[in-house]
């Protein structure tokens, strides 16, 4: 599977849309936001700090919806904030020029993105800034800057996305659809060993491109535990492929179709990332924290009332499946054909309303700050 | 009228689309190509020519479609065989890496052009080259670049569209949705001055973030004769405005939209061109070339046969109405509605052939070469 043709998310800004759909993001992204404060804190605010005349800054894996101009401005506001400070003057003329690049796989929904942005004060700002917004198509494990170029790259909710499926897996994983329980250790090596490769290119094609002390916030899906047996935070996945299961059962979806389907997302372990980040050697690793959220994070209607708690679960599975979908549906839709989609994702939602019942479940989330070594 | 929302080309690659109705454009890129040649050489081949580690290209109105890629494809190509030949050396690590920014208005269908460019070779090059590629959306009569920056700058058949219909003509044009024989000397004037506004400011944004010595190649239709009423040189669009008064006529359209109804088109004169170039003062004109390029330009196909000469005139009022269509239905549509226009074009393409069964016609087109003066 060639992921750069299906590794987007659903399009436009319909009811199956990531853009409509990203509630889950923007409550992650919530989550990780003192720590891009206190990288842009430490990059701007000191008398050795970062005085370009022109920065360039990059949300890599930006995808297409209200949270990357939520990023953007909170960045571009915050860096305005701090120069104003050290420079002792509120005065625009004293500010940098901006340089944003918003990056995401070329099958991404540029068209609406840009529509956004025209609707936003992200470009303008509140001081008449400078700022200058470009679309990047390309994948973040290619090279995608001049050498020696960029200040500051972030990225939320991308980097558990690998280059492509690790080789040779398919037929070994069966039912399963990623690392799973059930997954035999040949399978849960070639995940590790494919986002080693893929994290450790990630570092030093970044490496490459931006200039000495520059800095990166990467947040991205996480693994709590050791051993993928014990316990299985990747549940929302599991449900997946038990979903498609039941769909075998009943010859809606052949068998050899679900059992060549694999989908190249990898949850790392805090060492693992320290450990490519070391032995890579471009970075300096700042900070990593890591931090659960609920799936259904975005969900902020309160219900006191206790015998609204069926019509809550309902409503979060109809939720979950939502979010799911609008990243996981062009994947599937290219693999199993468009024809199941609705009808995966109704089962789907039911399946999560069950789980629901039971448990209460969270991901974990991984988020860590970065410098540039000195060459 | 907005011009911003509605100045973008049909989108997409279906029948009615830029992309595959943009045959008379490239006849018109195809011709301009010597000068744009003669200008990198100037910029490339000399001892004190460029040696930046990096450089940074643009193609303002780029639209979507294979143009965009072929002439794209055509100035790297070009540049790396003058720095190869400057260096005397064929290897890879001589050349500089490029930032290539494709600006076009926000609503231009850049989903369509980053697909064209993933499956092109323009990235990589015959060399392997290190080239990104950056869509950039916004008006060309804005700052689209940081202060200082940008190398070499093209733009082909979209300077001719001003940044506003020229305020207070409306009712004024009448029944014309341009400068036409029957316009008044008012209407005349305010769009000459509206040319003369944007295009000075056009000059002076590209000044400020042009290097010195930076060159510009622009390409945009042209008027060959001082009085607009000796001549039309904007036939295709009388035509246009008479299939629209057929449509009032029969009430297909009403009256007061069509009256209402200018578009933001004005082909200057050389004379024009070149005063506004001197008073401005940013850039000197190194050069400026005119010639005449058939509207049916794109049609290659021969007729020897003398019997085909009514298929062949039929043939053409088709082209060019699809090519016409191509460039004006957002704008047609967002004023009048979408309903008309399939019916529009039908008439228009008859209309195109009465008229091309009497006369050959030609669009005068200008092409300039300019570099940034010294500050």
């Amino acid at each position: 599977m060639v992921v750069k043709n299906v590794m987007n998310m659903n399009p436009g800004d319909g009811a199956t849309s990531y853009a409509n759909n990203s509630g889950l993001q923007k409550a992650v992204m919530s989550e990780a936001l003192p720590l891009v404060d206190e990288t842009l804190e430490a990059m701007f605010s000191a008398e050795n700090g970062f005085h370009a005349k022109c920065l360039k800054l990059v949300d890599l894996g930006c995808s297409s919806g209200p949270n990357t101009l939520f990023i953007i401005s909170h960045i571009l506001n915050t860096i305005e904030d701090l120069c104003s400070k050290r420079n002792n003057s509120t005065d625009h003329h004293h500010l940098p020029e901006f340089e944003v690049f918003l990056n995401d796989l070329p099958d991404n929904d540029f068209n609406n993105l840009f529509k956004l942005l025209l609707n936003s004060n992200v470009i303008n700002g509140k001081k008449k800034r400078h700022c200058f917004l470009y679309g990047l198509p390309g994948s973040f494990y290619c090279r995608l800057f001049p050498s020696n170029t960029l200040h500051f790259a972030y990225s939320c909710y991308s980097l558990h996305w690998l280059s492509q499926v690790p080789e040779g897996i398919e037929s070994r994983n069966k039912e399963n659809i990623c690392i799973a329980r059930t997954s035999s250790p040949e399978v849960f090596e070639a995940y590790a060993k494919q986002y080693q490769r893929d994290f450790s290119t990630f570092l030093s094609l970044r490496g490459e491109e931006m200039i000495v002390g520059g800095r990166m916030v990467l947040i991205f899906r996480g693994r709590s535990v050791e051993d993928p047996s014990r316990i299985d935070d990747s549940a929302h996945i599991t449900l997946l492929s038990q979903t498609l299961l039941d769909m075998v059962d009943e010859e809606l979806v052949k068998k050899e179709d679900l059992y060549s389907f694999n989908i190249p997302l990898y949850a790392p372990r805090e060492q693992e990332v320290k450990t490519v980040i070391e032995t890579e050697g471009s970075f300096h690793l700042d900070k990593l924290q890591g931090f659960r959220v609920r799936w259904d994070a975005h969900d902020n209607v309160v219900d006191d009332d206790e015998n609204n708690i069926i019509l809550k679960i309902h409503r979060c599975g109809k939720l979950v499946a939502d979010c799911v979908r609008a990243f996981m549906e062009p994947m599937l839709a290219a693999h199993f054909g468009s024809s199941i989609v609705d009808e995966l994702f109704g089962r789907y939602a039911k399946k999560v309303e069950e789980h629901f019942s039971m448990k209460k479940s969270t991901y974990f989330v991984i988020v860590i700050s970065l410098s540039r070594k000195g060459k």
